[in-house]
């Protein structure tokens, strides 16, 4: 039981009892089987984290008493934008993603990003929000990302604001050891190529709009590979 | 065809002509279709690449011309060592070493390990071999990982030797970032316990034989995300 954490709105504020009803109560009771005694994990998903202990269990809803609030504290806000892969692949990332904290993802249409009707788009982004919801209970975080809708790398570019701007670029001499040294920034953006990278006109359009490009080094990494190395890097550095 | 790597035995020295027959002649022919004119990749999986240039296709077999011989300088050797996972777990873990160049694998018995008969070790030997060779195909890299047999995690400790020692330890205070600002070594073992972590007298075990514990931070990662994370950052800041 120790390894259950469950999504709330809101957390309760004080230290008195309280009580889960509707769909948490159901997966509390009937799914994990709570018993009294035993020690949840609640999140709003917005940085916070609850420790409680159930009390008692009556037909509609579950009795819990706190016993720590935490709060996640990653000191780098983290956005990832990247271009659209097969389904497999960005189901794969917005796990990994949401393991390793990232704030916000952005899905990019890019030249060579792969293609979705808009109707699939949307039934895609509902599935992106439950894989996130359900990584972020297994790794115990309490930041659950942002999905946006996907758009157009061109159409997003003017409203992304962080301190860091960065985009993977397997042909840079720049790598990310380099600037991981440095301070870290309140915020950063990572820009991932979709499985078939950059084109040549998106590289000069992210280099326009102050991105540096940063290289993983000498290996060539599957698209989820190099989205978990890059996240790991600048998570590692920056954010504990 | 630029993504076609094969694997050969023995590549060949000099500059002249020469020929594959066998197996590789008949992927090189049949599967991937191989005509005059495209390059292929050769790699002998022990540091060596060539890039050729097919030149005629016989029944039997494929004329090549050298064009350029690589190697592969990944200033660290890297030796993993892991608790045994479930399958599925093991199967994604030796790709994404084989993709992030470890130059050994040690598949561990642990405590807590994934439990498999004898039988069963020697069969998913073969089959960690050939997700490797695939890995490696698709990275382009030039060193095949030697998958060594199952043994437990005391009676290989005695013959590990590398100058940098590490195991992943979450509960450790020490981070990766605390060492990798420091020289490179010539050669690292990195130990990562199985789904459930490390016993307590396997900490010990592994205190006792000058085993470094480090931390990945704050989250709680999936066996799979803990080692390509390990991997990244070792391999980021010591192998390039």
């Amino acid at each position: 039981m120790t390894s259950n954490q469950f999504f709330v709105d809101r957390l309760p504020a004080g230290e008195t009892k309280f009580f889960l009803d509707g769909d948490e109560h159901f997966h509390l009771a009937r799914v994990a089987r709570a018993k009294p005694g035993d020690r949840i994990w609640l999140t709003d998903g917005r940085k916070k984290r609850m420790l409680t202990e159930v009390v008692s269990l009556e037909a509609d809803k579950t009795w819990l008493l706190p016993v720590r609030l935490d709060e996640e504290d990653l000191k780098t806000e983290l956005i990832l934008g990247l271009g659209l892969t097969r389904p497999a692949t960005m189901d794969m990332i917005v796990g990994k993603a949401t393991e390793l904290g990232v704030a916000q993802i952005f899905p990019l249409m890019t030249a060579r990003s792969f293609r979705l009707p808009a109707d699939k788009l949307i039934a895609r982004k509902s599935r992106w929000e439950r894989i996130a919801r359900a990584a972020l209970k297994q790794s115990k975080g309490a930041i659950l990302p942002v999905i946006n809708e996907a758009a157009s790398l061109e159409s997003i570019l003017p409203d992304l604001e962080a301190q860091q701007k960065i985009f993977l670029d397997e042909s840079s001499q720049a790598y990310f050891r380099d600037i991981l040294r440095e301070a870290r920034p309140v915020s950063a953006i990572l820009l991932i190529g979709p499985e078939g990278g950059w084109s040549r006109k998106e590289r000069e359009v992210l280099t326009a709009a102050n991105y540096q490009g940063l290289s993983l080094g000498g290996r060539i990494l599957r698209t989820e590979t190099a989205v978990v190395s890059a996240l790991t890097l600048i998570s590692h550095f920056w954010n504990w």
